[in-house]
């Protein structure tokens, strides 16, 4: 991991947040859930973000935190709503405790995350509180497009793009944008480094989409083609329903209707490539990616100040240049 | 109703602030949710309070809507929480959607309490967020205790005193003490509001406890000893238990095992009565309220401003004075 310093700062910063919280028992999943590893990826946008303008990293950790705090928030409730037992390879808080416990203590997980917001002055507190609710309740907008996905077969190119930016881009997006406003930047950088976030995000998402069928089973660490296997109408699905003749797009329906696993896989497979759902997937990958760097490259500060976010960029679209 | 004014601002402002909300379907059942018939005790207690140190009741509406739409938040989970099916008279959010819809409106109607803090001065905001991050991590605390006390059988008389505080009366003393903080109040009077608040919230819930047995089932819209009838330990059940000799408590115990219905009734408002549970608890709202009146007499205003605060704590109270 090339963000070492950074992944440090916000593990130890988690765990004294946890600390901090009171004896209730209401804590007990909150403590559980925050410790399980994970990537941390929001908070260090937000470090790598404020080190554009400022050298120092603790100035910057509560917004960090409040980010990742959030976040978890979002999958405690989300993995109710989608009846997900295994979250980060352990339990995930309504199937280790139960399901009141799940909605009260994420309800209180997500007051939380607004408590980290207090540390600032108030002028950049008014700031950060506006952003966070606008980031909020998109993400939930995003979850509820997904509800709605879920009831119904429809669902076009458009409201999947729109779906992806809400529930991934917008929280990254905001992560970077807060390195900006603690510092008080002007809104140009600001909406530069907001915009960097939704490019990356949606190149993210898109990739995983796309990897989880053309990726190596060993590097993504699932079983190649899980989403096609649930019938998961991901951007391949999109891309293929877009550019397929008739008799093609009998088939598409066939597959998202069938109950078969391996041969599935295999056809659906067969089938992007012969739609260039696959090389048109890759290709919206490189266009949002590279949207990123150039909303990178608006940002006014020296350009071997950007390397950090450069890098973050590279790291999670697996850019090679 | 001696406020009309205040509620009907109160109603108006929250069709406004339902009109406001977008097109995502996750706004439904908030919007079915809010216009529900409701007394608006909060956001009345907030317009009130800001009385005292201003006449213009439009500057105080948004921290007025705040604690309203918390406190519908709060509402729409705990149904869930406690599987109810009806709430004003109507189906709760999780019936007539479902368990998904009601988490997920829920959690963005707590997000949009939020967005009502955004129309302050950042100074007053910062304030403002303090007092409503605690006030909300408390009342879910508040939740937790009532979800622990149904799994164990022995609440003591303090824990079930903190569960009221908590779930009832320190979001009508963050209502109350809102009022002072947006005319930026000396910490004094701001104290002496909060104070005001919990002393009627904790008067007012005993009495509701108090009422559901000894009151007239006209007035209180229900069925006498609804409580007793749910195994419900209330204070009546806690006071009874704190003046009971050895027999006396095996049949405090045996009534509250017990699946009698009308019988049980009778029997535990005897024993109430032979405890004198009853007038200890009518002496505790006596405390709490004079308590309550205590504070109002803190605040350095001139005494004809305290009236409609005064009339509201009455009317809560059902003071006669």
């Amino acid at each position: 991991m090339i963000f070492n310093q950074y992944y440090d700062l916000v593990n130890k910063s988690i765990s004294s947040f946890v600390g901090s919280l009171g004896e209730s028992s209401i804590y007990d999943p909150i403590k559980y859930f925050l410790d399980l590893p994970s990537k941390r990826i929001r908070p260090i946008a937000t470090l790598i973000s404020n080190k554009l303008f400022n050298d120092n990293d603790d100035f910057a950790i509560h917004a960090a935190l409040a980010n990742e705090v959030f976040h978890n928030f979002t999958l405690i409730h989300d993995d109710i709503m989608d009846s997900s037992a295994i979250r980060r390879g352990k339990d995930t808080v309504h199937i280790k405790w139960d399901l009141n416990q799940a909605i009260l203590s994420g309800d209180s997980l997500l007051i939380l995350s607004y408590t980290l917001l207090e540390k600032y002055d108030s002028e950049i507190q008014k700031e950060l509180l506006k952003l966070f609710n606008e980031t909020a309740l998109l993400i939930c907008e995003g979850q509820q497009l997904d509800l709605d996905f879920e009831q119904k077969n429809d669902i076009d190119y458009e409201n999947y793009l729109k779906m992806i930016k809400y529930k991934t881009a917008v929280l990254l997006a905001s992560s970077l944008k807060m390195g900006g406003i603690i510092n008080n930047v002007n809104s140009a950088d600001s909406e530069a480094l907001y915009e960097c976030g939704i490019n990356i995000g949606l190149a993210f998402q898109i990739q995983d989409d796309y990897l989880d069928l053309f990726g190596n089973q060993d590097k993504i660490g699932k079983r190649v083609g899980g989403d096609v296997i649930e019938n998961k109408k991901t951007i391949l699905y999109h891309m293929c329903k877009r550019n397929s003749n008739s008799e093609q797009l009998e088939l598409l329906n066939h597959l998202y209707n069938s109950k078969e696993v391996e041969a599935k896989v295999e056809k659906a497979k067969s089938l992007f490539i012969e739609t260039k759902a696959d090389v048109n997937t890759k290709d919206l990958v490189k266009y949002y990616s590279d949207l990123a760097i150039n909303s990178i490259d608006k940002i006014k500060v020296d350009s071997n100040l950007k390397e950090d976010l450069i890098s973050l960029t590279n790291l999670l679209l697996e850019r090679k240049n």
